[in-house]
């Protein structure tokens, strides 16, 4: 790389994860070897009309393919692991870090694509691993968040120690294993030379809740509840799920599964061992007409509104199994994130509309937390790591400033704060001072829409925008360029825009506009160029349209020329 | 109305504003006579692509046209007034019913639209106001909201009284006139057949805070501020816009406003006394670089992230006048209506990239408040008008749910109390007994797309959001069908789908594929039907693409029929 000078400096980037929350992607750059943290993807918003993901521009490591020494996975969830099948299509990865759990979701996540499995190796790491790399020692602090086994990465080199969180709260009544407090306090003392740490919910005042408080909240709700129990929450949290199989064994009822996704986590959950149940207290979803509703409690996908999912499925009525009833009770164990709120109201609505009860959580009841740190427990984080230097990563820019503003409370010097973007480089130097080294050209978003890489551009995006505001208008004319005459009476296809049944006498006030148009403008010339007949019939649709209807669609004239001599 | 039988009966329903937040629209029918409440417009949520307004469907009043008595208005919102023009348009009202500055906001919405105000008569009517219909006494209850001029309005019958409170919180420190108290407290004595009351907030906690509260609050950020202040504000809330001049007296600043629609505000209210600001206050936007920064507050639109509105120009560096200032302070006198969330983030985002402080309302500084009523407040109204029957109106189906527990806690029997959706009729007889008494068929939603009423149907919306996913991709063939041949190379047009310039070698096997399969279906009949074959094809093409790219455009064959003998 460019952006360091050679073999004394180390180089921090990110690929993705920087300026938003998704598609996380860091590196780090040191004796022209690469080390990657996480490959994640980000789940576009409705701007971004029919992409499916978005991704990082992997074409830097594609051109630094030979440098890279590894991939290393902090934690499980999607916005960190969901990228690996792309990137192993386009990039070689010698090996893949990953812990516990996290080996599973990848390994699952690959079973569809057995020709990427085979061209790089999991190797699963434990707390108390550590590798070692020409002059660099990778080691790992386990933390806790909303997925078991979830990792902040330690990378210690001759210049000094790198620092990576991922993502992380400070639990101190976790379910399954705490904070690794004494290692994090090592490290503290030893010197940390930069932080890398979770802004998520920097703008959050105080302290996040426990995760076992909720486990004990739905307790009490089971308890209190007569007939039958419909809990939704997001299937990653395995330790959520336990408490809730917790919650069914404690108040004798029978627990079904429904969602594919919360399925898989079941099976990688009991196989691992985060999740167990006494034999018999999960049920098949098949059979839950043979116990009575206060024996059961049906645990659901669609926590956030997903229109396919299972409990949306059941709001609406269309489910397979479960026929909703006035008596149930839905538990929301989850909260809407940021885009779906309006989808979340809506199944809620509907739930309500049959007459159940509907139970979200508020805070009169925590039936959900969080799984990113509160202010104050970044600033927990920085008091015991305190970093020289420091990086907000993982938020948007608000988040990462709020950070920023935590870490000189802590004590961080205001200059050695960087908030970077997207392919930013900060070089470290021997002397361990910080610099911005320069920006990597090529960092960008890559959209996925189906099965090919890279092909959704910003144009088809804005394409697909103009289109879903007002249609398209589209009108074949055969022209006989020779003889200067329209052919055909012209065809009009027109979709999104008007119904064309009901408005007959417009569109053949359209084609009457186009016919005339194209006559007049070929007898005035000698010989007729088409596209800029084209292009100038387009321009004068367009006017006419948006005067007769207020509404702009996409205009495409389509000319067939044919020459009849 | 045949859903009341004769003259014996009164009937309730609505057109707009049961299950939903907009479009609000009342009607009661009493003695042949319609009285219709409200005439608003619902924005509609990205799923309704390209559409600028929903508004309810005036069918049933077209039809009943000779029946209405008048159109009373509760107050100046676009959700309460946004469809008078629409309303005006088709059906015939004799008289609109208004008080104060809302008089003003409908004359200044019917301006564009001469022909619309002459086909009525507005009456602004004053709190203490009565006005006598056959049967009916209508008078007024003063509450308080979010826009000045805000009334209940009562419906006195021989049967028994009907209050609307129309949207309302109880704000005990109000900016402007309070709560007519006494006038409640009376109207529940006296007793009151049938209430319908605001649900918007009957999710919400406790007592909602107090406008003068919010006041004090931007006064403290004000004196603690030492350079140019940037704030963002609903246009129509008056009381707020006035506390922020006051503000600028105290504190010695001079005020600019940015937007259309707060030039508006600013031109009614002062006109109405509501905003009343010292001379040379209130300084023009142009002469803002003639002040000091801590000489000057900058009053924008813009609060809900709209792209187009003044505080998103600034924050994207667009805006003619206004160039930001790292120093600069910019406050959100505003919560994010949902939907909005995701675009408040991104002006957020921007503004914190220059460099500003970005202040947001929140736990720790209240910059706003709402104008709808909490549960303490509704519980309050409840206990002041101890309605025999209720209707929780003004909300999504959970609020309205909410609001009838609410009901239930204050002493209604929760079998008076029914939970309608638009077109539902409620009939009360002589012996003050009600009933669901039928429904409304025509009650619905008409979409506007630019200017005309209604032909925005389903389909169209559907055709929209199927472009708006994957695009189209059409392909104009020329055919002779009496000697079956394809006679010229077929065009291509495809946008939103594929970029075809990138994508030649695809887009090849598409048209290849089309012509084969059109010339072996050609050669396989005798008779071309070239309906059947249109159809045909594009349900194959629709195949082979969705194999080769995942994705499904909407797909459309054009065939011109050429006969060449």
């Amino acid at each position: 790389m460019d952006k360091i000078k050679g073999r004394g400096e180390i180089g921090i980037f990110a690929l993705g994860g920087l300026g938003e929350v998704g598609k996380n992607m860091y590196c780090i750059d040191y004796l022209e070897r690469l080390y990657i943290i996480d490959a994640g993807v980000l789940f576009p918003d409705e701007h971004l009309l029919g992409v499916d993901y978005v991704i990082p521009d992997f074409t830097y490591l594609k051109e630094n393919e030979h440098r890279i020494e590894g991939l290393f996975i902090t934690h499980g969830h999607e916005d960190h692991i969901g990228g690996i099948p792309f990137l192993l299509k386009q990039v070689k990865i010698p090996a893949i870090y990953a812990a516990g759990v996290t080996v599973d979701l990848i390994e699952n996540k690959l079973e569809d694509y057995p020709e990427l499995l085979s061209s790089t190796t999991i190797i699963e790491f434990k707390a108390h691993f550590k590798y070692n790399f020409p002059g660099v020692e990778v080691s790992f602090i386990r933390l806790t968040h909303s997925i078991p086994d979830s990792f902040g990465i330690v990378f210690k080199t001759d210049i000094g120690t790198i620092f990576h969180t991922g993502d992380f709260k400070i639990d101190l009544t976790p379910v399954g294993p705490g904070v690794e407090f004494e290692k994090l306090a090592k490290l503290g003392e030893q010197g940390v030379l930069c932080m890398l740490s979770d802004s998520t919910n920097a703008l959050r005042e105080g302290y996040s809740e426990s995760e076992r408080k909720i486990g004990a909240s739905i307790k009490e709700l089971f308890a209190k509840t007569e007939d039958r129990i419909i809990v939704a929450t997001f299937a990653s949290n395995m330790y959520r799920v336990q408490q809730i199989i917790e919650a069914c064994v404690e108040n004798n009822r029978h627990i079904a599964i429904f969602g594919r996704s919360m399925e898989k986590t079941i099976l990688v959950g009991q196989q691992v061992g985060y999740i167990k149940a006494p034999k018999g207290t999960i049920i098949d979803g098949t059979e839950i007409d043979l116990y009575k509703p206060n024996e059961l409690c049906l645990l659901c996908t669609g926590s956030q509104g997903e229109p396919l999912a299972a409990l949306s499925r059941v709001a609406n009525g269309s489910h397979r199994h479960i026929k909703l009833m006035p008596s149930d009770t839905i538990i929301f164990s989850s909260s809407p994130i940021p885009g779906n709120q309006e989808s979340v109201n809506k199944t809620i609505n509907q739930l309500f509309k049959h007459g159940a009860n509907v139970i979200v959580n508020s805070p009169i009841i925590d039936t959900h937390t969080t799984g990113h740190a509160a202010k104050k427990e970044l600033m927990l984080m920085l008091s015991l790591i305190k970093p020289k230097y420091f990086l907000p990563v993982h938020g948007e820019y608000r988040m990462q400033r709020v950070h920023k503003d935590l870490a000189i409370e802590t004590g961080v010097d205001p200059n050695n704060i960087f908030i970077l973007e997207n392919g930013d480089v900060v070089a470290f130097n021997e002397q361990q001072q910080g610099r911005i080294a320069g920006h990597i050209p090529s960092a960008g978003d890559v959209y996925i829409d189906g099965t090919s890489i890279g092909d959704v551009s910003g144009t088809i995006i804005r394409e697909r925008k103009a289109l879903s505001d007002d249609g398209m208008f589209s009108l074949v004319m055969t022209i006989d360029t020779k003889n200067k005459a329209l052919l055909l009476e012209p065809q009009v296809v027109s979709r999104g825009f008007i119904y064309m049944k009901d408005s007959e006498e417009l569109t053949k006030y359209f084609v009457d506009f186009a016919k005339q148009f194209v006559n007049e403008e070929m007898a005035k010339t000698k010989i007729i160029n088409l596209e800029i007949l084209k292009k100038d019939l387009a321009d004068k649709l367009e006017e006419v349209i948006y005067q007769k209807t207020d509404r702009k669609p996409i205009v495409i004239p389509i000319f067939m020329e044919i020459s009849t001599n």
